[in-house]
């Protein structure tokens, strides 16, 4: 018995030595005068070195929280294993529920857009030895988060050299397609109030609709979505659009629906994919 | 002086301690009565270990040979760099200019499919202690080698648990309209000999015109290929029929054109699926 | 009274004078040894002329017999009307519910194939003044009956200068997604028998994997399809394969689903295009 | 000689009484302060008639001319036929070498919207008995005149019950990419000044970025291309996003390049497709 309980301490010490580790950080918003709390993965490599680290910004998608990268995908140590792999730092922050990480024209309490770029980025490159500079930081996310990674990099093409979407609700004006109208409001009134907004207002927060911004950024893209994900359509055409505009862009069919399943896997992906424009920029950690 | 010759050989010994290891290998073909050389890049942990290791075999393009993967990627470790990351044997065979790893009807010296299926695998799977069967085993190739894959992979599904192809010549029968007959039939001469061959025989073997087969089969399949590729037209078509008869099958499309820069960067994510794979079939070593 | 009969024997004279004239007329079939109706339209100048007229045989869809062009458009003179427009006969044969206007391998009694290609051609050619050879025949027809044009046409290239289909059930293999086997099975029972037919053998008799055919053929062919026709993505993947492999088509989409109103109005563009055909070859009626 | 003369007094006259008339008007320009001509094409029933008749109005492309219509296609009476077939008026107004149909911001003597949608339609509704109403007046053109006919239908959806455009410049940011930026100035130099313009002036004037206001004007749309024309990708590119928001058209690919045959058989159709709208709207002529 006293052996057993010497390993498991032992084989403890042991993994706390080598896995990485989550912070759960507060990081308050001025913008809606609110404190969000956000998970943050550092590798296990962190403490025991002094090299600035690369970021990675993971978004959540609708009716999710923070934590939802930690304790959704299969493999609960997914995001862990990455950082531990690649020397990086994830970053997941609060987007609520229905926020689509924007700045709603009418809900002081929903300033997304204002909280990651400014108050997260700034929290987080204050409290860690992060690259805290363009060609270190990335942002990545799955549905509303894939559409929050592109919507973000694409109106702040000076905080992040690439950025990815998997199943991303890339198309904003389409959610109005998919139900009453009143249902529809009814869902983003934290966006856009009890009225909810025009066809018009919709169509201009759709990462569909910015091709030309995000041409002329040229940061780094990673898009993908699974055939059996009800949002392929959306995601086809934004490739057709990039295809058409010369956009250049990593584009990714394959098996798959709107699953953690299909997310664990894409992750692998877009890590792989954020570590080539890290070496690349020299703010890779060996 | 001497300090820099044990430097020296110190640093020889420390990375031939660490690094993969490559093996130039002498492959009889009873089929063509000819022997070509194979390179096997080993991973570092091979000689350490007692396990069995899964193989990649990794097919160059047209107008290639077998050393091609190991002098032509601009990092010259690429190969060894992902055998020691994911523990796994590389297998890098002979395909000649243009056998299009095919058995030639006419030509005796050109017997690709029967040696690569039969003789290579048999060989490699004697001299090496590897995963000596489909669960342990896939193939890739670039090009004329992404056709390669494909065609024996589908021809052979008892053989590989996953084939991918980069910038794959996937419509063979395409290549009849890409220059005068006579300079293909010339091109084309070890296959179909002087004659060169019907549009009907050059479809027959097209990849593209498999799909009932590759469904049928249902191994896992990884295709990309560069948006500025001469190639990227019958890849596209190729992962339309695909989706069109609902074919499970990863198909990226990004910048690139056909190059060994677009090669080196496409492997990384073959590998990262490969290794998906084995884990799924219990056949990663760790 | 009187003066009421007078007029109505007037205007069916007066309109005797000037419209189409209908047969209906027993065509024998040996090889199913059974006989079938057929509806023939005349133009109002046929009587009149001593010309030959080019024909354009118009097949009905499943469940549909030899009548349905003439009773189900909301137009029911549309076809009296075409033909007088462009001095045409229009011929519209029996197709029974579900022969797909193929020789059954298992059933004698479903030998449409021969019946449409041989018998029917032979009788119309032997009973009316027609243009009796290729360059003044054509056919098309609406989904099944779509399937039946092109399906004929394509293995009888001798007999038809251009062929078409609207909302065609061009990909039959297709059809056996539509149902559980056993129904599928049930309707196609025939043509395959009790016991249907495998995968292989409905993909064979399917248009869209003649694509090769086809364009060897070169005969001149007008396709379309409703936008939400539940038949739209066979034919935008026929139109794709075409498009690809370089094969001469005209290809519509337009708004509309799987209906006669469709229909009514595809129709028109089929006339005017076989008009086009009939005028270039010198077999129109002036 | 006498009797030849005879002859040919008597063949004139009676053309003259069958076959349509076309008249060379003088349109003023306000706008521009200059004159420009227009060709009028009557049916020939329009002088036996009291009738107010439905008008065709027909875009020529760029570097050409308002007479190109009459002395172009391969067959010199396409238009009259057409309007003595379906008894419609055609207008073919100038559009200079290239105006693209637009009102110049920077050049007083190239407005071309105004010309068009003010001044050509009030002089042609006031000089010929025409329906001066949007429920008899269509227009479509060729290349420039496609690209005029959607943009003017676009801007001007209370002018127009139906538009189409055949081979049409529909992507008129594209244009930039088709030569050197000098050269591309040099020819636009009417439209936007020696400067030329940005990416988002031209883009601001490309119908392929209008569809949500195409969708809310719901008008009838006919849009076509060949398959060998330059411009069949911007079309493919406005067929798939009018796909994609579910706007209603109509939308043909057929074999074909940038010529008048193309053309001359494009019409064809084009007018069968405003023939069934004025029929539907009660202001087709019997």
């Amino acid at each position: 018995m006293k052996n057993i309980i010497t390993l498991i301490l032992f084989l403890t010490t042991f993994f706390s030595a080598f896995a990485a580790k989550v912070d759960t950080l507060e990081i308050r918003s001025i913008a809606m005068d609110k404190t969000y709390k956000a998970a943050v993965v550092l590798p296990n490599s962190y403490t025991k070195s002094k090299a600035n680290y690369p970021v990675v910004y993971l978004l959540h998608g609708a009716y999710g929280h923070f934590r939802d990268w930690l304790k959704s995908t299969p493999n609960k140590m997914l995001v862990h294993d990455l950082a531990d792999q690649y020397n990086i730092i994830f970053v997941m922050p609060e987007g609520e529920n229905f926020s689509f990480y924007l700045d709603s024209p009418v809900n002081k309490e929903s300033q997304f857009e204002t909280y990651i770029t400014k108050e997260v980025i700034q929290k987080i490159d204050k409290t860690y030895r992060t690259i805290a500079k363009k060609n270190g930081r990335v942002i990545t996310g799955l549905s509303m988060g894939g559409h929050g990674a592109l919507y973000l990099s694409t109106r702040h093409p000076e905080l992040f050299a690439g950025a990815g979407s998997m199943s991303g609700a890339v198309d904003m004006g389409g959610i109005r397609n998919r139900d009453t109208p009143e249902k529809i409001n009814k869902l983003m009134e934290p966006v856009f109030g009890p009225e909810g907004a025009s066809q018009e207002v919709y169509d201009s927060h759709a990462v569909i609709g910015m091709i030309n911004k995000i041409k002329a950024n040229n940061i780094e893209l990673i898009i993908d979505c699974g055939v059996d994900d009800f949002l392929i359509e959306p995601n086809r055409e934004l490739h057709r659009r990039m295809v058409y505009a010369k956009v250049n862009h990593d584009y990714t069919e394959r098996p798959g629906a709107h699953t953690w399943e299909y997310w664990e896997n894409a992750l692998l992906y877009h890590v792989l994919f954020f570590d080539k424009i890290f070496k690349k920029n020299g703010t890779a950690v060996k």
